[in-house]
């Protein structure tokens, strides 16, 4: 069966096992103090461009998300993401769960607009009545976005300039950063986006590492005894090792960037065998998640064979479904899944 | 520099490492439903003599003993537990974060008392007229506690008693159960504590593994929709595996015992390291964490050339310390100690 | 100056504070166990049509819903409600501060159809993938909504049915429910509300009362301990005879109808000062709030001479604005209205 | 059946019920924007001497010790309270509820002692390593405590000059400070408490209101939305007015103090008549609460003619109970409590 399910489908990348076991002697102290951790955080800086950083490891996407908002929140404010962010709908309430309310915009392509929000916080802000309502407190955007979209450089810098107006942090959600850094239409590099938020994370567990995320304060921002909150949402790992080598080794030779790219690479492989077998593309993704329509019969067809993900069902006779292709992914499935995509394609003529 | 610190200094063993590296490239699908969680499900419920049983793999203590609280309470109740309980001081308020109380009992070296648990519950619910007080809603224990002593069998079965007749669940937290298992002085079995309370957790990140407890329902009592509570807390891992292999690894074999018994054995040669050389006990542990008095001149003498734990100042002139060993600990290193221990012994002659 | 800005401009009918008077120095149990708490229970199930109602006192609405809902919600549940609902959007997150998600349907001038209920539940329980999602595990409506608004019996009983086939509760906020009951064009009555929900509550702050609302459970569903979940949210009062006497009052001599009819008589007359004056309705309301598409101007002329509300601004140059009657609106007002809105009449000919 | 059971069995004092009636038909604005809410800001700044505080409205203790504690806490903050305080045990775990621990000293007689305080603070911040506690962020105390029991100027300047010294805020329970500030053994007066502290409230509720309790900030530190997060807690009142009239009739001529009076002269009349047949007190109480040792079978035979509170059983044979006057008590109830103390009187000679 060939694999396009998700992008967390392997272990870790070679290199991150030969780390661990390398180390595995070493007493170290716990919670993240040893030095594998303090290694890992001044590559981090370096390759931020961004010296004054502060980077923390946390276990999992969802726990950092919670973890980050509700430190960066006041108790009367909530955090706008799009109607289709990770926060707003697949993280079980966990925002909520910290006693903060998601404020939807709407989603363009699982992006966010500029203006959207501008308008969102000027009224807000702009009339004084609204003290019975949920402050919007902070932004949260992904990128790459969970429809595989990617923010321009102007389309960064446009919201950070209006979170700046509105003295809230602008967060983002790096999950899948790897695979977008290295898009092929990005103009967005990782200094750029250091500069261009308060906070973010680099996401480990679905860029090569067995499981990780690294927080990045960037502006001196970095909330008090934020280590305490760490433990007190239950995210502080005795063993900080675990994540410290993990993220020295992917920030070590560019292996965070190389994995990126290898993603990439067959994304774009993977796009040309469903263009040139005539399949319709859901929307344009320029990272590592695709999105394809099917009618129904070829996805059941297709589902015997590949695995991928059901995303939604569109009417009566299609179906949303999605192909990821990862760090680990090879050519060789690539070229099967080409095969395939040629047997059940439409028979239109 | 010797190193009795914790044990939680070391990596993993070797076979867990080997277990991640065999399986490294299969691919698997997410969230702990995988082969391997399946696999080391079924041997920890057959460890447990307890078929019946539903397990789940969370990454750490306070995560497990946060989402476990939680998921059993109800929102008016409160969890018993020593005062010295882990829950009660050393997780920075997680519990309390749930929303819920730690209603402390006294303890007897780390250990709470049948008696005293009764007569609590007894009180409170005998009287009508507590509906403005914290309802006793569970029971939290360490099995080792904090200072590694051990329920006996007799103990564990009043206590669940108590717990039973008044209708609470009885917890343990067993972040060092393996360690508690293989003492020489317990009488106390795997199957006898699974069957001798509600819920439990056997830890891994103390005993051999990166990161990792299982958590053992058993008696068909598993909350509602526990996994998406596990989600909503940010404990839910996407590579299930790094946590169903390390656990299968561990149940193969008897590994997990074996583990155990390497530090009961390391911890027996401490202690008579210590003995012999006159040193005074704090207390009697049957475990692998040993607590000494020492004068403060020795404390600071002995930490140029060994780490140990600061656990606290009896009065002005002494010092509790704490030496642990682990599944890690070498004879050699306990030589080492031996030497080291004669050299800074009182010269009390 | 006129007053039409809420219903919440006076203090409480002249029945309610003599009741309150001629109570005041009898010795009272406190905590809402006095014989008028005990007495308005009795005399609100015999309204109801309900004997095996359970009956609580709150003081106002916002608590009244946040411990309500968390009081029914399970905790991997969020409530379904209207995105124009006032637990949506105009209590600061009060539901969210309980951990709890409200999960947004659209409105329809302030109401949700049942259809598009159905739809929604039936999208996420017909399916097993979503553990990773906040479940719907309640049903929040008010009625009169926050539109002024009214729910039919017909759309009552469906929107109840749906709740029934998913087992989760439909609970109606009835701050206003005074108004609705006695409004001209309903066919609810309070039996037939109370036999469709399982959970409501009478308003009574804006329904002649200082303060007050009443929650009736109807389905001998009271969630266990209620009143310590009272308490615990800080709801409970000591004088529980503040709310008790006020209640008694109200439902004795039907009082509380009496209080509907009369803001229901006077906004008819409003309505028609407004028709008969070519003034634009923002949408037909059948209660006592009352929509008002004004032109900037207008609205800037009318201020100075008669307070009510701002509502929203549809375009650039109109407003619509919202005018109530109340139980204690004066049918002079009305008159004295009715010049002004002929003197700020649009000129269109 | 006289009546010594506690402070809130009657309603208000006829002026506060004159006062509702007589504003009854203004029309005010909501949500304590009111001129009474106004005016009795100003009375209370001044009968505080202390212009630059801020004053707002809460209905009840519960709510209003929930409220300002979680406005004033960090989230990785605990609150230090006396274990028989009354947000330690009587509160249905409201502190916990906002996710915030408290944490527990010693009391001696229901006061903390500054020593034991200081010990406390030291401990914990004068070692690093304590970021997996909770950090003690607030000083609560009660005032009179519930044992009736008042602090003197020197103690309450020691615990405020600790406070200021570790800048963690000082909070004061006020819900009985009427009864307090006219004890005949104190030597604190009103502006002395507001200066030595950072945030205290007035309790109505107990003192003659029919609800309501007033917080005061005396050192320009109110919570940044204070009101929002009031809302947000669910005790924001539409009706402020409520709440407003009542305290501006409190602290117009000296209401407030006067009743205080009217309770401590009862309550030392009660003494006397415990005092002159022999009883024995449990502990010293200089305020209207008092606690005495009663045998079982003397606690049965007054309970058949006078109500009071059952306190605890201290052994076998013997109850303590409470005997509480209020404003409303009236010296012929005390004359005819003296008879039934002179009947039941041990019969010891």
């Amino acid at each position: 069966m060939l694999f396009f399910e998700n992008d967390y489908g392997e272990g870790a990348h070679e290199k991150i096992l030969e780390g661990l076991q390398k180390t595995n002697y070493e007493k170290l102290p716990g919670y993240e103090t040893d030095c594998y951790c303090e290694r890992a955080r001044k590559k981090i800086k370096q390759a931020c461009g961004c010296p004054e950083a502060d980077v923390f490891f946390l276990a999992g996407g969802t726990q950092t998300n919670a973890v980050v908002i509700r430190s960066m929140l006041r108790p009367y404010e909530g955090v706008i993401a799009a109607g289709t962010g990770h926060v707003s709908s697949h993280e079980a309430g966990a925002i909520e769960y910290t006693g903060h309310k998601v404020l939807e915009l709407p989603d363009h392509q699982g992006k966010i607009e500029a203006e959207e929000l501008k308008a969102y916080l000027k009224k807000f802000y702009g009339d004084e009545s609204h003290e019975h309502m949920v402050f919007p407190g902070m932004v949260y955007i992904s990128h790459p976005t969970e429809y595989g979209t990617l923010y321009s450089k102007q389309e960064l810098k446009a919201l950070f300039s209006i979170c700046c107006d509105y003295r809230i942090p602008l967060y983002i959600d790096g999950a899948r950063l790897g695979y977008g850094l290295m898009s092929r239409e990005t103009d967005v590099t990782l200094p750029f986006l250091a500069e261009h938020c308060h906070v973010f994370y680099i996401g480990g567990t679905k860029v090569g590492a067995l499981c990780g995320e690294a927080v990045v304060f960037t502006k001196n921002n970095t909330p008090d005894h934020f280590m305490t909150l760490v433990k007190q949402q239950g995210a502080l790992p005795a063993k900080g090792r675990l994540l410290g080598v993990q993220f020295d080794v992917l920030f070590t030779e560019n292996l965070y960037t190389e994995l990126g790219r290898r993603a990439i690479e067959t994304a774009e492989l993977l796009k040309e065998a469903f263009r040139e077998n005539g399949y319709t593309f859901y929307l344009e993704s320029p990272t590592n998640q695709q999105f394809i329509l099917l009618e129904d019969v070829q996805a059941e067809q297709l589902s015997r064979e590949v695995s991928f993900s059901f995303w939604e069902k569109p009417d009566a006779t299609h179906t949303v479904v999605r192909f990821v292709t990862s760090w680990a992914t090879r050519e060789e499935d690539i070229e099967k899944l080409k095969q395939l995509l040629r047997k059940y394609r439409k028979n239109d003529g």
